[in-house]
């Protein structure tokens, strides 16, 4: 998408960076362990031009890093930063919302599996800041110390629903 | 995007649904309450047209409840269903993402708060099938039960570079 939202809005200011859904599957080849243009290529089907462009859009953003692991600048690596990594909960959510709603409980492509227990990852729960799980009904949007005034009149709307 | 990924992955089968990225948009007005056709295009800035065909695959999809609230069929209220309301912790994770990442701190345009603490909610952490938190570098893929062939030699080569 060649458009760019210009709300203040953390999703639509995420996917700004994020472009169409391919960026998303060569990040989920990125915590798969690819590093290279060619196993990106080849696990997601995406073309050479598309890939080239979203990798660049990546690096540029701080997300993957790009490393010359030859001695002509002509063998790059290409590895998830910090900022990367942090998209983990995004994937994890996308992984657990398709596997129950699109392919269904017995039919799951990709289990998360907690490596010590061997149990499933089943949920994610938001927690507060003294690292206390809240009730999702208990999440309410507030504006931000960035909200427009576009943002802050829609979020006093949503309230004035809630309360009606 | 018109091209639809055909990978066994949770992932990509939730982006086919998705389309680009107004849908994403959509979908979180409809967690902040809007429920008319007018106050989606006002809020998100999408057109008429791109709007009447995101509604109709998120009602085709399960996601939004289609009702008619009028007397002769011309006005409609669209609401999430269960279905819908489970992608809460997805439009969670990336609004902490873009909170941090694209906003940054103290430039937050909208955040989400503990209703009963007050506290900001300030991660997802991921729970095993016993509900116990789980630490995310324990997080590992494993083929499911729904899994190509493709996808299970994927990730036996993600595991044998894991342990290398």
């Amino acid at each position: 998408m060649t458009h760019k939202h210009t709300h203040t809005c953390a999703i639509a200011g995420m996917l700004n960076i994020f472009g169409d859904h391919w960026t998303w599957l060569v990040v989920r080849e990125a915590f798969y362990g690819a590093t290279r243009f060619k196993d990106f290529q080849r696990n997601t089907g995406i073309s050479r031009n598309l890939l080239a462009d979203r990798l660049s859009v990546l690096v540029d953003e701080g997300i993957f890093k790009k490393t010359d692991i030859g001695t002509q600048g002509t063998r790059f690596a290409y590895e998830l930063t910090d900022k990367g990594q942090s998209l983990q909960p995004v994937l994890a959510a996308m992984t657990l919302w398709g596997n129950e709603h699109v392919f269904g409980a017995g039919n799951e492509p990709v289990l998360m599996v907690d490596q010590k227990s061997g149990l499933r990852v089943e949920a994610l729960h938001p927690v507060n800041a003294k690292g206390r799980k809240v009730l999702p009904e208990n999440v309410i949007a507030m504006p931000g110390p960035g909200a427009s005034k576009a943002t802050i009149r829609r979020l006093e709307e949503a309230a004035a629903q809630d309360g009606s």
